[in-house]
């Protein structure tokens, strides 16, 4: 087996997730995370953890619910339980066709999510971390070689993330002083207002309330933002393209949009409710061994030398005690690429320039 | 998708585990076991049933039990919840490979799964039914071809069961009024006494206290045994070839017993403990759908014209209220083929002969 995949188990076991001896862990494996499973194994072995593995499979699912007639059974008790339990949760991604489930009718898989929300919340209670097993289908997805694609997944998740952390906290430090964050790139001039809000350091562990391996991104939550912001990168929304989206902000609220692609769905996501013509999230991708856009979030919104924003949903970590944010049914991130000319001031005090943060 | 798998995952949902709406259902799904999986899941959605889908894989369990160096937790929580709650677990085996983890330390693997001893009861008190996907790895170890695996599968499994239950019922009867059975073939002239001991009709369905897909054999308990037996079907015991046993009874108790092979591992089982030294059980194969041997006891011991016996623990199903059986740590099944010559009586009265039961 490839060493790297023995190295990335070992990092979400012991860097990412935490595991101790005599934890319950959950294993979610997904159909082509096979090989990362076996070493995962052998780590929560080496641990003295426990282990229960799950299937997770585009395929089982779509054929349940495309049979599935009628209504579904609210958080089923033995689901429930195992979740209620479980000190960890582990989801291996590793598609083995990222197009494997598109024809599951969306009110189904919607009514399906809906009952499952005491689940969902019990899984969200543990310390679960997210992570992904490079597939060809993911490699497709991609646009890359399956070579090119795995190299490109272990130097984006095979970090030095003690020193990511503390990198990150430098501008964590900076965020949470600060009140105003300007954003200038190309077709981008945004100002938002950060005061009292508190920046996450997501450094890929649960000690960092970090959930995502890979991570490397500081985010917070704007309460107010004014001007423009053009989404240069590419982005699958709701499984449909949209690219060159750009919105203009005034007191905080979306007030027109255009884009080159996808309009119909980026209206959509903006008119679902009062809070997703608001922005719930600016995050700002630091990891450096993302080097391209992959069309997968868990990847693109970290890349180095970006900044995302999200309409919708703010995270309650970024919120002063008492205080409350965006709140809203979606949370969709966009991204923009910091390029050549470009600036992120925090209280007028540049921070980036050209991609590159000035301590680089 | 081939139709057969379809087929398959139908009579294991509504035939053998009898899965209503709203019941609590565990699949269990092995490495090669995919296709089936997703046949299963198409069912269980049919029905109404909720799903959970674990990962059965023999690579994983070997990575964790060889790092694993401590002591195993007993019957960890939060898996036991998930099959204290459950109301069906089904079994999807399909290997990949058969000797996967032949390399974990028998000691290890023995304090794992008496470390689990709830856990296995709870999902033994559950309407549980093991069945087999055909697997590349699984027709090398029956020596066959992978299209010419797959149709002696189906053959087996895909039976008109609710006939074969009314045929095992007629044997079933004549064993329950019966008291002496006499098995006579080859190198075999065997007496047992049956008095009072129940036959069970499996037949492939919970409903029939069966919980093997294929199954279609009638097995009751002896009390006494007396005779000679030969073995002339090759087994693997305990991962080891036994070949050409032969057993001698006294009294119930093997006193003289002799192998062509694997007379190592004969003995070993025959010197486990004062139960190993008796029979626990007579089984009757009735599956003309097994039309021959591969190697795989779910299959080999269900074959029309073939008799079992088991050295050491009986099951409970087959003895009367108030009375014990043979008790032992052990139950390992033995073979031997009713060919041109050979003769099953109850009481003297012939049932089978040349390995064609009288009303065949």
């Amino acid at each position: 087996m490839d060493e790297r995949i023995h190295e990335h188990a070992r990092t979400l076991v012991e860097w990412s997730a935490r595991i101790e001896a005599g934890d319950d862990v959950v294993v979610q494996v997904e159909e082509g995370a096979h090989d990362l499973a076996v070493a995962v194994a052998e780590q929560l072995g080496e641990k003295g953890a426990n282990l229960v593995a799950t299937y997770s499979s585009d395929e089982v699912t779509r054929a349940y619910l495309r049979a599935f007639d009628g209504e579904f059974e609210a958080d089923p008790d033995y689901e429930l339980a195992l979740y209620e339990q479980a000190d960890s949760v582990l989801v291996l991604k590793g598609s083995n066709n990222t197009a494997g489930s598109v024809d599951v009718p969306g009110d189904r898989r919607q009514a399906y999510a809906t009952a499952r929300q005491d689940i969902r919340e019990a899984r969200l209670d543990t310390d679960w971390v997210s992570t992904q097993h490079p597939t060809r289908a993911m490699a497709q997805q991609a646009g890359m070689a399956y070579e090119a694609y795995k190299d490109f997944i272990y130097d984006a998740t095979l970090r030095d993330w003690a020193a990511l952390a503390e990198e990150q906290a430098r501008l964590k430090d900076i965020l949470d002083a600060g009140e105003t964050v300007r954003i200038v790139a190309e077709g981008t001039d945004l100002t938002l207002d950060i005061t009292d809000r508190i920046a996450v350091n997501s450094a890929a562990s649960v000690a960092y309330d970090s959930h995502n391996l890979p991570s490397g991104e500081v985010f917070t939550a704007p309460a107010d933002t004014a001007g423009v912001v053009t989404f240069d990168v590419p982005m699958t929304v709701q499984g449909r393209r949209v690219s060159g989206a750009k919105l203009t902000f005034k007191d905080g609220v979306v007030v027109d949009w255009e884009a080159d692609q996808g309009m119909d769905v980026l209206t959509e996501v903006i008119e679902t409710d009062g809070g997703s013509r608001r922005l719930g999230e600016l995050g700002i991708g630091m990891n450096r061994g993302v080097d391209r856009i992959t069309d997968n979030i868990l990847f693109d919104e970290k890349m180095g030398g970006t900044v995302h924003l999200a309409l919708g949903r703010a995270y309650d970590a970024c919120l002063p005690e008492g205080e409350t944010g965006t709140e809203s049914a979606v949370h969709e991130d966009l991204i923009t690429t910091m390029g050549e000319g470009s600036r992120l001031e925090v209280d007028g005090e540049v921070v980036q320039a050209d991609g590159t943060f000035t301590w680089e």
